[in-house]
């Protein structure tokens, strides 16, 4: 089924949804939806209307896709949220990390400032980013799309609300096996370079978990979303 | 510490070893090692040679690397193993797939033959992907470097030897727990058109687990890095 997304859901079982701009453009010309078609409005945050495309409206030269809704929903967020703040990839493999943690279902992203961290990005790319993320998000059918964050730091990222377990990846912990899941995770991933004993120290010192997702050494978009399938995976086995 | 790979392992403590060919140019000219360095050659099957890079062969028109091997060791395949059978994705991403499943420590990959599979990977690309598994288990670390297999069929991919478990991925079935775990695993990964209703009845004709690995649709690359990590870990938690 095509789905479309949208800033809000503002409309009821039995209205008519007009859309247009990027969205309309792509469902038109690119996807050719037909009328009498099954089509999802999304806002990415849980709310999701379902409909018809309307007849009559798809001349050569529409602009816009009208969509009788036929009914409104809003899903919850998946739990455990698992938070994935981790070190930023070179080049295009913060893109592909981005598409795919989206797919692995991970809630948000944060780029993490760490002592060897050697990317810092830019707003164009955070925007870049939060695209990607809007359109993997769709793509994968997600009530709630990933969120993209601001930059963050150690201190903020170890410190913690009451609840939200903590897990930083590293080599040197145990091997990741459920026992310390949460409703609420935020798992660290370092820099090619590792992380630095201090980092280490302040991780143990907040009381972070050490765990290791692997047996061999992963870049951080592989560790990225390796580990967050793990994550995510517990609430689907539990 | 940087790694070489070499064809065999032939040399005993105590003994010179002359490496020469691209491994020697991408010691000696890329990551410059120097006189003195500790150096490990891999045969890639289990077989590590540790050494010592010897003084005085490192002019500048060098293309000799001379190791003094102090230790050699042979490392034993990792448990379970994992296998990694999947339609193949478009483009490069099937290239960004070896190199992640050699990441998360997948044993062996091989291309399989779907209904509705659109990509036909040509021996140049299987020659491009086994020099991927080597370099990429290189970089990783790994004493076994991920096997590149030939193209499988269905029927190859369901008939398996004793003791081998099969598990297919597919959204319609449970949610993987790794209480269907084995010492040999095989994971098949269908194509983005999923299983065909005849695959499917075929793979539960073979007694094949139907398992999910996520909440949410994913791309071949994406399920089989992510299916992956989960099955390797079972070993590395149990």
């Amino acid at each position: 089924m095509h789905r479309v997304s949208v800033d809000q859901i503002v409309w009821a079982a039995g209205e008519s949804a007009v859309i247009d701009g990027d969205e309309a453009h792509h469902a038109l010309r690119v996807k050719r939806v037909r009328p009498g078609e099954r089509i999802e409005l999304m806002d990415g945050r849980g709310g999701i209307a379902e409909g018809e495309v309307v007849e009559g409206d798809l001349g050569a030269k529409s602009r816009e896709l009208h969509v009788r809704v036929t009914g409104v929903r809003r899903e919850q967020p998946a739990r455990p949220r698992v938070e994935i703040w981790t070190a930023v990839p070179k080049g295009g493999r913060v893109d592909e990390m981005i598409d795919q943690l989206a797919q692995v279902g991970a809630a948000a992203w944060r780029p993490l400032d760490t002592a060897r961290g050697v990317v810092d990005p830019r707003e164009a790319k955070m925007e870049r980013l939060g695209r990607i993320a809007v359109e993997a998000s769709k793509q994968c059918g997600r009530a709630w799309r990933l969120e993209i964050g601001p930059k963050a730091t150690m201190d903020e990222a170890l410190r913690a609300a009451p609840g939200v377990r903590v897990v930083v990846a590293d080599a040197s912990g145990s091997p990741w096996s459920g026992a310390e899941s949460s409703e609420h995770l935020r798992l660290l991933i370092g820099p090619e370079g590792g992380w630095t004993p201090e980092e280490l120290a302040a991780a143990r010192t907040a009381n972070a978990s050490i765990s290791r997702f692997g047996p061999h050494v992963m870049r951080i978009e592989t560790a990225a979303v390796a580990a967050c399938a793990m994550l995510v995976s517990v609430a689907a086995s539990a």
